[in-house]
């Protein structure tokens, strides 16, 4: 999506480590009317999916999703990353580890949402290693779903998660992809 | 408004405790082109006051407020629940005390995203005791900026949290206000 890219290069700050911060228009503040459209180009691109539903996880995922999911007329449903150890016979439940902070963490959808009968596109941000997305996919075989596939706003190719995805046979579309960042310097796919 | 009160009588549950659950359709599911319709209602009644950003609070206000500031053509930042002790300069944060949960936690934004220019319009899905509202005012306050006022989408009428602030001279506008729930039954103010 050449407005994406054009927004990365223009409003998108490089930190030290390869990390780009795109918190001005994506996950702290967000350019509602951008992620608006970015809802209605990924709507295009799953028009003939089938789509009966739209998962994402909290917090960053929430605002692309609805999007999606308004433009896509659909329901969204976001996983809530569990806090309290209690076990909830109604939820499903997988362990998602996250490498930014070192740790694993209890990731939860109600089953109520969630079964064999829903067509999931699932929704997020950023896709670097791929992690929150197999957890996503997690829930949705653990509730006998069909995942239609993924739609991500930022994909940093360079950590191939979306890739490993792809050669699974798992449809991934990335609204950009980053295959490299260097010197303050972005490569788009 | 009218949609919401009848959406609550319909897809609504009471739990024991007096707990209304609207995980189907506000705050787990989310029905996405409802909550278009909440942000469009919400901007029609801000129209006039001069709002520069929505300010909310992860992760379940998020979807309701991208809403609204998609309609009103301007940016929305979400307040983040913060976990770490480490302090960090550039950012405005309050603490939030929890009924639900009996905790404090801090609550925080980036000062690059709020100042003195900026007209608030803090949105979220549910209002009760109004502390995270408060929050959410104190964070506007410290960035010198103006609270045009709130915009909620089921206000908890009898917990007092919304009558509270308007005898403050907030501005607060429910979608829906629940005066009570006794035997199973809601009445609407």
């Amino acid at each position: 999506m050449k407005a994406l890219e054009e927004k990365i290069l223009k409003e998108g700050r490089i930190r030290d480590g390869n990390i780009l911060q795109v918190d001005n228009f994506l996950n702290h503040q967000i350019d509602a009317a951008f992620l608006i459209e970015m809802g209605k180009e990924i709507a295009r691109l799953y028009k003939d999916a089938g789509v009966t539903k739209v998962l994402t996880i909290e917090a960053s995922g929430i605002a692309i999703a609805l999007a999606a999911a308004a433009e896509m007329k659909v329901p969204m449903l976001f996983a809530k990353k569990h806090k309290t150890k209690n076990i909830n016979p109604n939820q499903y439940k997988t362990v998602v580890h996250s490498f930014t902070h070192g740790t694993d963490y209890d990731v939860v959808v109600s089953r109520d949402y969630l079964n064999e009968d829903d067509v999931v596109l699932i929704v997020d941000d950023f896709l670097a290693n791929g992690n929150a997305l197999k957890g996503l996919i997690d829930l949705t075989n653990q509730a006998g779903g069909t995942v239609a596939g993924c739609a991500i706003a930022i994909e940093k190719g360079f950590q191939g998660g979306g890739d490993a995805l792809r050669a699974e046979g798992i449809r991934v579309e990335s609204m950009a992809i980053l295959d490299a960042m260097e010197d303050g310097h972005i490569r788009f796919r």
